[in-house]
C-alpha cells in the first residue's frame, strides 16, 4: 500500500476562491509516513467530472484520500458518487444520525432536516467518527477485482472538507490505520529540524557533508522564513524500532553538532514559540518596539497563546515624532543618524525596555521598500538592536525581496536575537548564509 | 475552448513542502475568462507519473496550461515528457538561447552550461518569452488526430513554475491569445465587489433578490475576512461591448444600491487600501491602540506601500500596565469595567490620538481565547472605539473562532470603523450579518 492518490473535490478550488492547502498538508502527513502520493486530482462538484476523478483515482491509487463534498446540501455529491462507483446502496447510520442531533443541541440551534443526509453512508463503509463536526468520514476497502477493475487492494477514505475537521479525523483515524497495516516496522522514523540563519541550498551543503543517501533520506521544507530539516530512515529488516530509533538519533546528533544555533526547535516547533518557551525558562518578560516591522513581530508572538504573561509591549513607532516621544530617541540621534541606523535601533530598544519595565526589548527600523531607499541606505537596509540589564547589541542587516518579504525576514530576525539572547547564546545576532 | 485542465509538476507539491498557489491563481484567471476549469492535475517529477498526467491532461482539456519542469536540472523533465508524449523531435532555438545568455551577463555571472537546456523545445512549439527568467514556455496546438487520440483540438501551453514568472507570461501572452481565440465579443465581463459586515450566504440571499440567473452569473470568493462578489456576463451575438458594458454597469448599480457601505472596494482593492485611500481623501492621519490584535492591524496597514504618511504609530499594550502607561487608561476604569471593555476601548482611543497628534485613532482590546473567557465576557468579546475631534464612538461586538480568526476579524472590524468614519457614514461600526 504505497501509492496514494489525494482526491480533492469542490467548485471553489476550480474557481480560484482557495488554494487547496488540504492537499498540501495531507501530502507532508503522507511524506513522513513513508508513502508516495503519485497524483493529487483535484475536480468541481458535477457529476460526470467526481465520477472521472474516482474512477481514475482508483486506477492509479492503492490508497485514495478524498477530502469535501460531505456537507449537507444538493451540491455535496461524494457519497452519492462513491456508491454509483462501487455499485453500492446506501445505508443509514443511526449512531452517526444521534451525533449531529446532539451537536445541534449543544448549539442551541434547531437542525434542518437536511443535514440527515450526512448520516447516509454506501453499504460497505466503515464509518470515521468526527468530533467537532457533522459531517461523519468512512473508509471503504475493495480487494483487487471488486469495483472498477484495478488489479490491486484499494483502501479508500473520505473525509470532509473543512480543514480542522478533515485534520483532527486524519490524526485520529486514518493515520494510525495507515501505521498498523504497514506495520509498525515498516513506519520510517523522523526527525525534524527548524532552522533560521541558513538558505536551503546552504543547508543542503551542511547535510550533505555530515550525512550519505544510503544513512537517512533528507528533506527539505521551506516555507519563509521557515525552513525545516527532515531525516528520515527505515527500521531494516529484523531491526528493532529501539535500535532503529538509536540510529537516528546518532544522525540527529551529527546535524545538531553542525548546525548547533542554527536549530531553533524540533519537530513542528515555530520560531514564536522557541521564543515563548525561552523566556519562559529565563523567566524573563519582553517589550518591542517596530518601525518597518509595523506590527507584524507582535502579531507573530501574539498568535500563541500563553504569550499575554511575558509580552508587556510593543510600541510600533513609525513616524520620527512617536519614536522621540514614546521612545526618548533623541532628535539629534534621529538627525545626525537616521531613523533607520543601529543608533536609532538601540535608543528604541533602551526606550522600550524603560518604558515597559521588561527584562529585555528588541527594536527593528528599516526601509521595507518599494520606495524610501538611497544610495547609503537602499531599499532592504535594517537595523537591528536588543537591550537588557548591562546588555545593548545592535546590528544592521542588509534583506532583499519584496516590500512584504523584507518584513517577514526582519521579523524573523528580531525574534531569533530574542531567542539567542534568552538562552545566553554567545552570538546574538549572526547574519543569514545564503 | 471550454475546458481548460490545470496541469502542476514537481516533487514539492506532492511531499507537501509547498500549497499549489499558481493553480489556485490560474484558476482564478480562468474563472474571470469565463472558461472551465475540469481538473487539475497533480504529479512530481517522475516520468512516468509525467506521461501518465500528459496523456489524461490532453484526454480531459481543450486547452491545458501545465507549470513546472522547465528549469536547468536532471530532474526538470517536462519538454522531453512533452515532446515524448506527442511523438516530436527537438529543436534549439537560437533567440531563446541568446536571452539566457543576456540574462547571466546582466547578473554578472557565468552561465552553467546545462542552462542551455532551456532552449530545446519540441519542433512545434511556438515560444512564450520570459521577460523575467531564464525559462522560456511556448505553446503547442494539435488537431483532433494529432497526437494522442483526442477527438478534440488541443492547446498547450508551458510554463515555468516560479510564481512571479509564470503570472508575467500568463498576463502577457496566455490571457491575450486566449482572449484573440474566442473572440473579444465571447469573453465575459467582470464586475468584482469585495465586501465586509456579511457572510456569504448573506450576501447570496441580497443579490438573489436583485438579479436574476439569467441576468448575470453570480461569484462568491471568500478568504476570510475578505468576501469579494463577482458579476459575470457574456456579451450576446450581436452585442457591442459598449452595450455589454452598459448592461453590467447597470446590474452592478443595483449590488452598489443594496450592498451600501457594505462594499469597502471595486475590483481587487483590499481592506487596507481601501483604509489608505480614505484617509489621503481626508489628509487624515490614524493612530491604533491594540490590545488582543498584538500588531496585527498596524501590520495589516504596514503591507501597503506609502501608508507611511498617515499612519503615525501603533501602541499594542498588551498589558494593563502598558495601556496606563502609554495611553492614560486610569487604574479605576481597568478596576471597575476591566481591560476588555468600552470604556477601557474609548479610553485607548483617546490617548492614542492625544499621544501621536492624529487626526483618528482606533482602539481594540477583546479575549482572542483559547483563556481568558468568563460567562460575561467569553471567549471572542472584543470591544472597538474611534475618537476624533469632537466624537468618540465604541462597540462591543461578539467574534467567533480560533484565537487567529479572533484576530483577523477584530482587524478587520478596525479598519473598516477607519474607513467608515473618513468617508463621513453615518454608521460608523455596523454589526456582521451571518
Amino acid at each position: 500500500m504505497d501509492r496514494v492518490v489525494l482526491l480533492s473535490t469542490g467548485d471553489e478550488l476550480i474557481c480560484g476562491a482557495i488554494a487547496d492547502t488540504n492537499a498540501q498538508w495531507l501530502a507532508g502527513r503522507f511524506f513522513d509516513l513513508g508513502l508516495e502520493v503519485v497524483t493529487v486530482l483535484t475536480v468541481g462538484d458535477e457529476p460526470d467530472r467526481l465520477r472521472w476523478a474516482w474512477k481514475t483515482a482508483f486506477e492509479q491509487g492503492e490508497l485514495v484520500l478524498s477530502t469535501g463534498g460531505l456537507g449537507p446540501t444538493a451540491d455535496d455529491l461524494t457519497t452519492e458518487i462513491v456508491a454509483q462507483v462501487f455499485g453500492e446502496g446506501l445505508r443509514f447510520d443511526e449512531p452517526s444520525a444521534d451525533h449531529i442531533r446532539r451537536l445541534f443541541g449543544a448549539m442551541r440551534r434547531p437542525m434542518p432536516e437536511n443535514n440527515l443526509k450526512q448520516a447516509w453512508f454506501p453499504e460497505s463503509a466503515v464509518v470515521v467518527e468526527n468530533p467537532l463536526g457533522t459531517a461523519p468520514g468512512y473508509r471503504i476497502s475493495r480487494r483487487a477485482g471488486q469495483g472498477p477493475a484495478t488489479g490491486h487492494e484499494s483502501h479508500l477514505f473520505v473525509l470532509p472538507g473543512v480543514p480542522r475537521e478533515m485534520k483532527r479525523m486524519f490524526l485520529d483515524t486514518v493515520e494510525p490505520w495507515v501505521r498498523e497495516q504497514r506495520g509498525i516496522a515498516q513506519t520510517p522514523i523522523l526527525r525534524t529540524f527548524q532552522t533560521f540563519g541558513m538558505s536551503e541550498s546552504a543547508l543542503d551543503e551542511e547535510i550533505a557533508a555530515l550525512i550519505r543517501p544510503d544513512e537517512a533520506r533528507i528533506g527539505f521544507r521551506a516555507s519563509f522564513p521557515k525552513i525545516a530539516v527532515k531525516l528520515l530512515i527505515r527500521p531494516g529488516s529484523g531491526e528493532t524500532t529501539a535500535a532503529a530509533e538509536a540510529r537516528i538519533d546518532e544522525l540527529a546528533e551529527r546535524v545538531r553538532q553542525r548546525l548547533g544555533a542554527v536549530i531553533y526547535g524540533e519537530g513542528e516547533m515555530a520560531m514564536e514559540e522557541a521564543v515563548l518557551h525561552a523566556l519562559e525558562a529565563k523567566t524573563a518578560t519582553l517589550a518591542l518596539a517596530e518601525s518597518c516591522t509595523g506590527g507584524l513581530i507582535g502579531h507573530r508572538l501574539t498568535e500563541v497563546p500563553g504569550i499575554s504573561a511575558f509580552l508587556l509591549a510593543d510600541y510600533v513607532v513609525y513616524s520620527n515624532d512617536a519614536k522621540s516621544d514614546v521612545l526618548g530617541v533623541k532628535a539629534t540621534t534621529l538627525a545626525e543618524h537616521g531613523a533607520v541606523s543601529e543608533q536609532t535601533a538601540c535608543e528604541m530598544a533602551e526606550g522600550a525596555r524603560r518604558r515597559s519595565g521588561a527584562s529585555v526589548a528588541v527594536a527593528v527600523t528599516g526601509i521595507a521598500g518599494p520606495g524610501g531607499g538611497t544610495r547609503e541606505k537602499p531599499v532592504g537596509t535594517v537595523c537591528f538592536a536588543l537591550s537588557a540589564e548591562g546588555f545593548l547589541v545592535s546590528r544592521r542587516h542588509q534583506l532583499w525581496g519584496t516590500r512584504d518579504w523584507v518584513k517577514l525576514l526582519a521579523s524573523q530576525f528580531a525574534l531569533d536575537m530574542v531567542r539567542r539572547w534568552a538562552l545566553g547564546l554567545s552570538e546574538i545576532a549572526p547574519g543569514f548564509r545564503r
